[in-house]
């Protein structure tokens, strides 16, 4: 399982992991595909600048890259309170009201009320800083093309840049502003995703990029026989996310997060839901008695992005701190049906090796 | 491209076409594959029989089959006048006000008031009936699993059974019930779909129907890369419909077309649309200023199957006499995009094959 980004990105694999948890990301690249670090839950850059001091120590000198959350253009940027004076008294008292009924406690005095700061264009320019002075080799926007002046410093680094991309004409765009890597992101995968499936995105923008940047797929994968597929499609490597949310790393990092785990290991793959309730755009999300709550006829129409993130910031912290797994609000794809265990990241890896060898052999019979 | 799909079925090229043209049918069973005739049109079985005998005349002696609509529990039969005093006076208004809006004439005294009645399952009977004295290959049922009854008949015959499944526990059950091949159909098909998208879905009905049945990949499929991406992912062979609605041949049977085929060779993979207009479950239709209509937040919700399909068969017929490429009522898949010039049959088909070995010579180098 060799392509072109194996050269490109001094990986063994074209296997790039996206996830929050340093320890999992550390765990890929030493295992020979990619770790990036999902820097958005750093609301202070010193935090996320101590992790990649820890993922420097831990990767063995394999490479690794950070995945940051930043529009092309710089938003006006109201402060939380500013902000949150548009958001309706119907929607606070539906929040409210629903958490009482899944039997979510009130919040404690000790939670920290800032929520996730890393959707702010300042928190994502200083986590590229950071980023910067450490020996990445790729830095990921979920947003699409970060502004030009981010891509220029991180080439100017040496560091390659991958822009998400939902529509074949956003992933032209992407490489038009001087991307590197396009990742082009199906219906099924987790978090913000657009409504055109892998099977058919792929190779429309493989076919609308060309030879202008190599294509990562997202969405739906978490076996050999879909490296395969993906590979097939024409893509150069995959992108996968929710596939690491069940390795024993993760809980390593995100150590409140036992009962996600326990609620993503009992699910199948039809139970996610594409929904606007997770930030205000269209975000999969397990689907659990929180998002079915807001699927009832008499729940308001969610609002548009930022209102939404800041009107549920508290009800996640409050689902968190709850501990039930049939009241879990987290972002995953539909691979979610075949993550069964929790498992470590290495046996992960050479299975997902293993496979695409086998489907290999098999493709092969039918010459 | 050669897999145990083609001794069973005695072809070439594991690609079955599913198409309501006799000429499409035809033409892929004499490329190859297995042309698929849709009966739900013949209102009439002497006309299916027609078709049959020129099918017969003019596949070259190459298997083909037919595909039918028929629930596997044999369901209470009102006459369309019984179940036309259900619909709701609103729906009948908004269909009535919508057509007007969107400047689609009224009826011609001349149209045929029928509808199609191939959903009725007694047409169903009389089409499987009709089908048997001609000398088919395969039976495929559009609603899982027929009943039982029919299963025996057609394996008395030397006829296999498929049936379309959208979700691993209703491949597993259409296998239990006697089916002989199942098509599992991702979310980004045409005409009635799940949720779970092909790259998900396919990889996990062959898991669970393991060596018990033979599993044909259908939805987003209309190039060598994404039959390769559909073997890779376990199946083995492909039904494709969307795909051969832009065919010259397809014209040659569906004289009346020509605006549906310039609406599809426009559209992008965005242009479709999930929804329950059609038929009162959800099934994805090009998206058009009628499904838009639809969403509108005036529109009603629509009637369940099978009133929906009532409230809108005659909306169906003077949608398609008005010929108008911004008003068409069609069910396609995603794949559409890649559907951009009619072409014939056979130059598609060895385009398929071609490209099939190009993919598979892009895997080897993966080694």
């Amino acid at each position: 399982m060799r392509t072109e980004l194996c050269d490109t990105l001094g990986i063994d694999y074209p296997i790039v992991a996206f996830t929050p948890s340093e320890h999992v990301a550390a765990a890929v690249s030493r295992a020979g595909g990619l770790g990036v670090l999902g820097c958005v839950r750093f609301n202070d850059a010193a935090d996320l600048d101590a992790a990649l001091d820890w993922m420097d120590a831990n990767t063995g000198g394999k490479p690794y890259g950070v995945d940051i959350v930043m529009p092309s253009k710089v938003p006006t940027e109201g402060s939380v309170g500013d902000l949150s004076k548009h958001i309706p008294e119907e929607h606070r008292a539906f929040v409210e009201r629903t958490l009482r009924e899944l039997g979510v406690p009130e919040k404690a005095d000790s939670d920290d009320g800032a929520g996730v700061l890393g959707w702010l264009h300042s928190v994502a320019r200083s986590h590229v800083d950071v980023a910067l002075k450490h020996p990445i080799s790729l830095i990921a926007n979920a947003l699409g093309s970060p502004p030009n002046d981010v891509i220029e410093q991180a080439n100017g680094h040496g560091v390659k840049v991958a822009a998400l991309a939902g529509k074949a004409e956003h992933a032209v765009s992407h490489v038009d502003n001087g991307v590197d890597i396009v990742i082009a992101q199906g219906y099924e995968a987790g978090g913000h995703t657009g409504e055109i499936a892998s099977m058919v995105l792929l190779p429309e923008v493989v076919d609308a990029v060309g030879d202008r940047a190599p294509v990562l797929a997202a969405g739906g994968i978490g076996s050999g026989r879909q490296v395969a597929a993906a590979l097939a499609l024409g893509a150069t490597g995959v992108w996968m996310g929710s596939y690491w949310l069940t390795t024993s790393e993760y809980l390593e990092t995100m150590r409140e997060s036992g009962t996600v785990q326990e609620a993503l290991v009992a699910a199948s793959s039809s139970d996610t839901v594409r929904t606007r309730i997770f930030s205000g755009k269209p975000a999969r999300l397990l689907k659990t008695r929180w998002t079915e709550s807001w699927a009832r006829p008499d729940a308001p129409d969610p609002l548009p992005m930022p209102l939404q993130n800041l009107l549920v910031a508290e009800a996640h912290q409050r689902i968190a701190a709850a501990k039930d797994p049939s009241v879990v609000a987290m972002p995953v794809g539909q691979i979610v049906g075949r993550m069964n265990a929790v498992r470590p990241v290495a046996e992960l890896m050479s299975e997902l090796v293993a496979e695409y060898e086998r489907a290999l052999d098999r493709l092969d019979k039918t010459r």
